[in-house]
């Protein structure tokens, strides 16, 4: 007999049956029934055991909560359990026996009986049991299967950009190093470089999605040393501003799916509504956020550039002021920006970029690109770059070029804001910081 | 007005357009008319300039070939163009100057006049503008968007593995180390500990898609140093024949999407009927393969695995005997096998795995797993590995762990395949090698 998968079963009531899965609660009742309640990928089940069943009730009794088990029995109709029906059991087989001491509860009852957050990733995969936090690994594959859908529809090839490096690209700081035998290679901090080599390619539009590696001292709750980064590039474009629209439109798009799909479950299982978000989004420049601030009476840390505070009230204010999660930061100064940044042909000291925010967060870096060979050399060497070291990206512009650009998403940022994860750490399958390779 | 694609112009006729793209060909037809061929990402147009054009003329006089430009002018029926139309210029702009002097030529002429590949590679970027170069890229695109479809709508979860991990994995041969803070991290030579780790999480069913790095001195036509994964692993499984069922499944899947969009431009450019498999494919045990090679008077380099030559004889025969490209190899001794796949229970020295030829050439691995925390401690041991340096993984199996199996795939091998792509570092995007880290 086959398997089913536990939702399956109100299908097959009056039916005998085959599930598996986790044992989640092991309740004696009497010395003549045992409940189990037993956990797959889709849901939960109650099991009873007779003792009349001898095999399963032997079986029962040397269970330990976190074993993986196979029942067969009857699908029965029985108002009591949790999902309105059970199984009766007629044989249970144990899979996998798991060590009676487990070292976190898989139970979330409140937060103060939760493991601390460091125990709970030294454990993660006993923490991922968590129904929350496999919904978050389902929502995950929804959103990203949504903007794929998306990219792949409007003609965007896939790229897949090498991780190990030549030399250290962009700053040179915050890059990890490599043995590569008999040289160095360093770790891309991202796509940057070779999807703008896409361009040069004629690739038009490329979209990757792959890990970006940040040597950062940081320990706050929005850093990690590895995350999913997701990079778009688009060619012939007149500026910045048809990148944001395009990406309204996939971010659009991607919600939009995962409303769909997991809409109810998020509410159930974070008290998030997902919204989906209007088109266009609010839009101030850097020098509307700050005047905007100065009026709400939020100091202003650095010049030209947002610190976390400032993002999270700019974000109040655009939510109170256009009833939007989003708002985009356009027209960043040159001196905060990378210095293939395209300025404005008027006012030499903007950048035409952008960053987005999300509810507070800074989701995205973005920016119509410089392409021309001579330009892109002068701001590379007023910024105080090796030209050496980037040589050969700056090559990328001397046989033809088309005028581009595009941005880069922090895929785990956008899950945090999408289901209201307060820490990075809990939107990554397995987090890696400072102090954490393991497991 | 809006830039249309090339070849969107037949829509067009008889209306004034815009292109752009990257200037392939000048040809002067004396002193009053030229001649250009511009190319985009879908397609090549003739591009006719007059003397009466002032501007255009001015500009095509200035134009050198890999020059991006933009024209507006009429689209008009042809005859004696390439593609049976073209456009009369009213107006060019150069958006990007390409310099005269090309480091290689971008049209192939016949590979005698090709540049040497490790030339070509140099200059990736330029290689990439051939348009076989580029139909690469959008079939690898289309087959792998085709790939993630059949997971996600199966219900498979996909992961984003770290790359960063804290010792070195499987074997601790041919694995980078990086300098990670005050200590070592080493990069991920597949994400096999981690995707077991995602069962254990209760997961079910996973994909991941992802960077594999490989520090093998190896320079053959087959091996990179940083290639693409596909890695595959599903929970509940009797044997690695369900495991071999699937793959299958979505193989047949995935070729059939690109056979349905890419396939008569494949027959053009690669001169490729592809072939959509059917199932099942044709299955032979290690033992049953060897004795078919002995038939064939191939020897045996090593026992109880195949040997480069072998897998292209053994795909020779199975397509001879069985009209199929693909082959599986099963019921590889435990010799050969890593620590952590199953045994067969009767025969303890075969392991419940297979390997999947396409073609001449192994493009998976695949297996059950010893999901059992005791047996697998002795294999490891039986091995040589030391425990301390996968404890961590081997903690995945104490606290409950459905049984299960999977598979990794090779992509770049797949897409060599399905193209007839002679050398691995054609299928890549950018290729990593020994001696290679640029650009």
């Amino acid at each position: 007999m086959k398997r089913i998968h536990i939702e399956e079963i109100k299908n097959h009531i009056g039916e005998e049956v085959v599930v598996a899965g986790f044992v989640q609660v092991i309740r004696d009742q009497g010395k003549n029934i045992k409940f189990l309640l037993v956990r797959d990928v889709m849901g939960i089940v109650q099991v009873v055991v007779l003792k009349s069943e001898e095999n399963a009730m032997e079986v029962a009794d040397s269970l330990s909560t976190e074993s993986v088990i196979e029942v067969v029995g009857l699908a029965k109709e029985e108002k009591q359990a949790p999902q309105g029906f059970e199984i009766a059991a007629k044989h249970i087989k144990v899979l996998s026996h798991s060590d009676p001491e487990l070292p976190i509860p898989v139970f979330e009852k409140g937060s103060q009986e939760e493991a601390e957050q460091s125990i709970r990733l030294d454990w993660r995969w006993i923490d991922l049991r968590k129904p929350r936090q496999a919904l978050t690994f389902k929502v995950w594959t929804a959103f990203e299967a949504a903007f794929r859908e998306y990219w792949v529809k409007n003609n965007y090839i896939e790229i897949h950009s090498p991780k190990l490096i030549g030399a250290p690209s962009e700053s040179g700081a915050e890059v990890f190093e490599v043995k590569y035998f008999d040289r160095k290679a360093y770790l891309a901090q991202s796509p940057q470089f070779y999807k703008q080599m896409a361009m040069a390619a004629g690739f038009e539009k490329v979209f990757e999605v792959g890990p970006v590696f940040r040597a950062e001292p940081s320990f706050t709750s929005r850093h990690a040393t590895e995350f999913t980064g997701y990079d778009v590039e688009i060619s012939y474009i007149e500026s910045h501003h048809e990148v944001m629209a395009e990406e309204e439109r996939f971010i659009q798009y991607a919600i939009r799916a995962v409303k769909e799909k997991y809409g109810d479950e998020i509410k159930k299982e974070f008290g998030r509504e997902v919204i989906v978000p209007e088109i266009p989004f609010p839009k101030f420049t850097m020098k509307e956020a700050k005047a905007i601030l100065a009026d709400m009476g939020v100091p202003s840390e650095k010049a030209g550039d947002l610190s976390p505070e400032e993002e999270r009230k700019i974000c109040e204010y655009a939510q109170k002021k256009h009833g939007h999660e989003f708002v985009f930061i356009t027209a960043y100064p040159a001196s905060v920006r990378a210095f293939y940044h395209m300025r404005e042909e008027n006012e030499p000291d903007i950048t035409k970029s952008f960053d987005l925010l999300w509810n507070g967060l800074e989701v995205t870096t973005g920016a119509q690109r410089e392409h021309r060979y001579g330009i892109l050399v002068k701001q590379a060497i007023e910024k105080g770059m090796r030209l050496e070291s980037i040589q050969f990206y700056l090559n990328f512009f001397k046989y033809g070029c088309p005028p581009h650009g595009g941005l880069g998403i922090g895929a785990n940022r956008m899950l945090m804001k999408l289901l209201d994860i307060e820490n990075v750490r809990e939107s990554m399958f397995v987090y890696r910081g400072v102090k954490r390779l393991e497991p």
